[in-house]
């Protein structure tokens, strides 16, 4: 079914609020067997924005809006579908007395007058309610399509999507069932993954899609069938072949990420975690700390931007000095003296190069910019690694960070 | 003058890249008074890129199209313009020949077939050149109207819209100077920031907004006028005011970065920076070592998320005991000790409550979420603030390192 998406809201078209709805919903679209058409952003005004709406209903079979449902005379999403319906506004009484509830639960009583706006409905709307915030949905069926209207902060927007509109859509989209599954991986260049993966595309019933992210390249396959089990196992039979061709360089599926991985595994073996940092810059840290309660397992640890600063940290000058300050070997003794000097059972070491300029080692031989080496130090051994990265800064040090958390995550698994 | 994006590419509509190119846009179109109308996504679909082209050329004054300029067969752009002006594409000789020097440039010669598509042209449009891509531009004038195609990768898309589609659209916008300036501050809430600027909105000839932004609250002024020098002294008089109204809480203006900025003034001063995070985790380091070349500044530091990481790496245990691990005099201790382990001239210690939990200081008064302490220590003393940053953890961990960037380059100015 063809579905769009109006983002609505003045600050989107003036680059103010990045909108980041419209890609948010529009990437599990195909999960719900809904085919993303167009996206619009369009500003506060009622004339654009009715024909907006009035466009969208004709063309399209499932129509979202995202934001203007707030209390201000700017808020326009609710005026512009009754216009377009011709149909008028009345308070519901329910609402209403809801939302004079919420207000009052949050100690705010008297609800602002202007705040009734949200009450607002029409004879053809039905409200699915928003507990996370005071600006209740419409949804409308008509004539075998469906409008439906989104709250625009996220945090509301996705949980309303995914506790009410996904399942009432999928329940409502005919003849045929759709399952999902994405792969992510790590390693390999986009061009790569999408040959290694090539016997995939020719499947039945399969389709495919391979993506490059800052964390890696991903890699989804959507299976449709008449029913559920049908596409489960035609789903099924695509991981084999995806997970054939791609083996250990899949680190992880769907909404998968390393610095929560990580911390599970540390926690459930009560393991501390150190790092010391070279290219990264405190990247990594950052990344791990970036989780709340992620100071049950992490301590710490050293950004070592000089040689100076790791051997202060408590790496042997003499081993940087024999290997050099890019080799494994002064990674696996970065990783170990992250752990002795934070008093640490795991331990992350990384250098390399984030530049593309390609440097000597003590041994005369060439390192490539965008080399890294990652060492990992548990309480049974170290592993170290070397990896080249594509070489632009960022995402040399992005792929980085996202190797290093699999790294570890892989030994002390 | 209105205007209008179409960005094209159907990994825009499913979500798999985010378009950011829209928005980049959208916020420099007021400067030069150009009024953002729509933004629509649409996929690789030549009947839908070409009803929205036609739709738009209709409707606005001013039509930028973004990306499908590749040579392969699912980009469009060209061929949608095409058929929407009824004119047929040949291919430009010079253009080819451009082309194939430029593979020829890169050791890529033969260019292959496909890439003639980049040289095709229709008679109404004249090409403007972009040198960092394979895909030139068409510039269309008629009938008082506007269309331009940008390519897609952002790198060259802002390139092309600095260097090209900004001075031409500028210098065709008729009767009006528009200048504008970004005020970036840090420390006050978005709604006292607008009340402050209060008097601002009321002068003549100014259109002011305020964006709360992760990195704090930005007001942005532009002013309108007949001719250049009349808008640079309406833009200078409410400077004056935004200034006026908010002192100190300003901290930059337009493309300023803190990391640059603070990397400008260290290297001007031969300074070695080093840093001893808490609550920011590396996100201090992350973000200096962001900026290439921050090897000649930066040494590195510690991220101790415990009170034995912070011991480890040179802090008086006794002051953390005495004053709570959460104080001005561990702040200052810690960027005390950040110089001195890593033999650094100036340091940066940051230390306190990401989350909105509050916590008890050793003489029992309560410490609130959100709250921040940072101290900067640089070659003649140590200048330590307290701070309070909106209590979420992903906003209160990046106002913390923008406002301790900015107190490190307050402090060695």
């Amino acid at each position: 079914m063809k579905a769009e998406i109006i983002a609505i809201g003045t600050e989107l078209l003036m680059g103010e609020t990045q909108d980041t709805n419209s890609s948010w919903i529009g990437s599990r679209f195909p999960e719900i067997g809904l085919e993303p058409q167009w996206v619009t952003l369009v500003g506060d005004d009622l004339t654009r924005l009715t024909d907006i709406v009035d466009r969208a209903w004709r063309r399209s079979d499932v129509v979202l809006t995202i934001g203007g449902l707030g209390p201000t005379l700017d808020d326009l999403t609710r005026d512009a579908i009754a216009k377009m319906f011709g149909e008028e506004i009345t308070t519901d009484p329910d609402l209403a007395a809801w939302l004079e509830e919420s207000f009052s639960r949050r100690g705010m009583s008297p609800m602002p007058q202007q705040n009734l706006r949200q009450a607002g409905m029409i004879p053809s709307a039905i409200t699915v309610p928003n507990p996370l915030g005071t600006a209740p949905s419409w949804w409308i069926e008509r004539d075998g399509k469906i409008l439906a209207t989104m709250p625009g902060p996220p945090r509301e927007m996705m949980n309303m999507w995914t506790t009410e509109m996904a399942p009432r859509l999928k329940a409502r989209i005919p003849g045929q069932a759709i399952m999902s599954r994405m792969f992510k991986t790590i390693g390999l260049s986009e061009a790569a993954v999408d040959e290694m993966v090539g016997e995939v595309y020719d499947m039945d019933g399969v389709e495919l899609g391979v993506y490059a992210k800052p964390d890696g390249i991903y890699v989804r396959a959507i299976a449709k069938a008449d029913t559920e089990p049908a596409a489960l196992s035609t789903l099924m039979a695509a991981e084999e072949k995806i997970r054939g061709a791609l083996g250990e360089y899949i680190w992880g599926t769907d909404e998968e990420e390393p610095p929560v991985r990580v911390g599970e595994l540390l926690k459930a073996r009560n393991y501390k975690l150190a790092v010391m940092e070279s290219c990264t810059g405190g990247m990594i840290g950052s990344a791990i700390t970036d989780v709340a309660g992620s100071s049950d397992y992490f301590v710490g640890g050293a950004i070592t931007y000089t040689v100076a600063a790791k051997i202060a940290a408590g790496v042997d000058g003499s081993i940087i000095e024999k290997f050099g300050v890019y080799s494994k070997e002064t990674a696996a003794a970065m990783a170990v003296a992250a752990c002795k000097t934070y008093g640490a059972d795991c331990g992350v070491g990384i250098t390399g190069i984030a530049s593309n300029a390609d440097e000597k080692a003590p041994d005369g031989t060439e390192i490539k910019g965008g080399t890294v080496f990652i060492g990992v130090a548990h309480p049974t051994g170290v592993v170290v690694e070397q990896y080249r990265f594509p070489s632009r800064r960022a995402l040399v040090r992005n792929r980085a960070v996202t190797a290093a958390l699999l790294q570890l995550a892989q030994a002390i698994k």
